[in-house]
């Protein structure tokens, strides 16, 4: 008999930024009241489909750790260990960070803000060193290397910090038996999704993850992929990755 | 120069059986609105005070952790890591925990529910094994031995689950330099002043621990007591300790 060990990714609710359709990044901005309905619906749809956690993983942003309080809150499981690391976070946007990404296209053209938001390895314009919204001005990360820092991230570079933190980190507890729910971002859990769905370079462009859907993962007990679904409505989850996608519409 | 080391302990905010004056002990109430409203103040205070932290524990308690969760996020240090562990619970309440404490003291009487309250060896009435409110019916505390799981709790006992923690857990980190803050309950941080304040068995009854209210410690290297002192206005806090002490009348 197979033993299915079973983990939960989530997206983040809403955030200001998604509804004011701004690149984010590393801005560490807060849920939209919709964000934290769409968290509590997570809580409600994990709880009524019968999942329980004893391990939560988040990121250093609040978008993705209010998240994951409000799913525990809601399941009763605020009592159990929380590891919070910045390797999950989104992926640095650098200077663009702030800027709306609809006034970016007209500015730009689609096809340029299309390669920012989906090419695999060309980062977006890199902030400057003394730019205030680098991160080496957040206290938060301090336990950084010089070269861990960045000023700007592809999704490549992305991949680079998260996938050493999922293999050396998370995989061991989840062969532990441990019952585990990850509470990211778009990118991050964009990076783990190519990894675990082994999705090419060029496809991952086309893969774009809803907020504050449960995304569930099976695996048997040599970490092989047996099954992935989102838990929910079907349509409506359908419609709000097409609606991820269009964002840069001007 | 002395290098002074502090730390910031804070009773949860009042939960909804504070509010109903009934025995809460290891049940898991939320916050009451007022509750959230004192996290929130406390929060603001620590922050206009210039405190800042890397650390902070708490216990296995909601009404603790959403206390502990309301702070950092309006002191926007929602990222730090938390340490949870029951040993900071509330003393366990036994048999008593929901019935109000007014109603309680008309049934047997005054004295015999301060001896419950605040005597320092004699614990309340013990619950059934198969009660359903026991301790062991929560998958939060599968962790605990059978000599670990309490039925009832003398303040003597809470001193006794809870000091080792202190010990070996978090005073390594105080002498480590780390700026925690410890969000618990009214015995558990009685527990702690007890025996940071060298109060002897008698006179520890009459200590009161308002909620919401930061309380700052000061150590030397030795972490021998330097200081210690609230946050906030004294006249509103000795009324509320006076407020803790009247639960009980009738």
């Amino acid at each position: 008999m197979i033993i299915v060990k079973k983990i939960v990714f989530v997206r983040h609710g809403q955030s200001e930024w998604n509804l004011a359709n701004k690149f984010t990044g590393w801005t560490d901005v807060d849920l939209s009241e919709q964000g934290i309905k769409e968290a509590e619906a997570a809580g409600e749809i994990l709880e009524k489909e019968g999942f329980t956690f004893d391990l939560a993983f988040t990121s250093y942003l609040k978008r993705a750790t209010k998240t994951l309080n409000i799913i525990l809150d809601i399941m009763d499981l605020h009592w159990i260990p929380v590891i919070k690391s910045w390797k999950l976070n989104e992926r640095h946007y650098g200077d663009l960070q702030g800027l709306n990404k609809a006034e970016m296209t007209e500015k730009v053209g689609e096809e340029q803000v299309h390669i920012w938001r989906r090419s695999f390895d060309t980062p977006p314009p890199a902030l400057d060193a003394d730019d205030s919204r680098h991160p080496k001005n957040e206290s938060k990360y301090d336990e950084l290397s010089e070269a861990e820092l960045p000023d700007s991230e592809s999704l490549k570079m992305t991949i680079k910090r998260v996938m050493p933190f999922w293999e050396k980190t998370i995989v061991p507890k989840i062969k532990e038996g441990r019952k585990i729910i990850i509470s990211a971002h778009g990118n991050s859990l964009r990076a783990l999704v190519k990894h675990l769905d082994n999705i090419s370079d060029e496809e991952i462009s086309s893969l774009n993850i809803p907020t504050g859907r449960p995304l569930v993962y099976e695996f048997d007990e040599e970490m092989n992929v047996l099954d992935s679904y989102y838990l929910g409505d079907q349509e409506e989850i359908d419609a709000e990755m097409q609606k991820v996608k269009d964002q840069a519409k001007s």
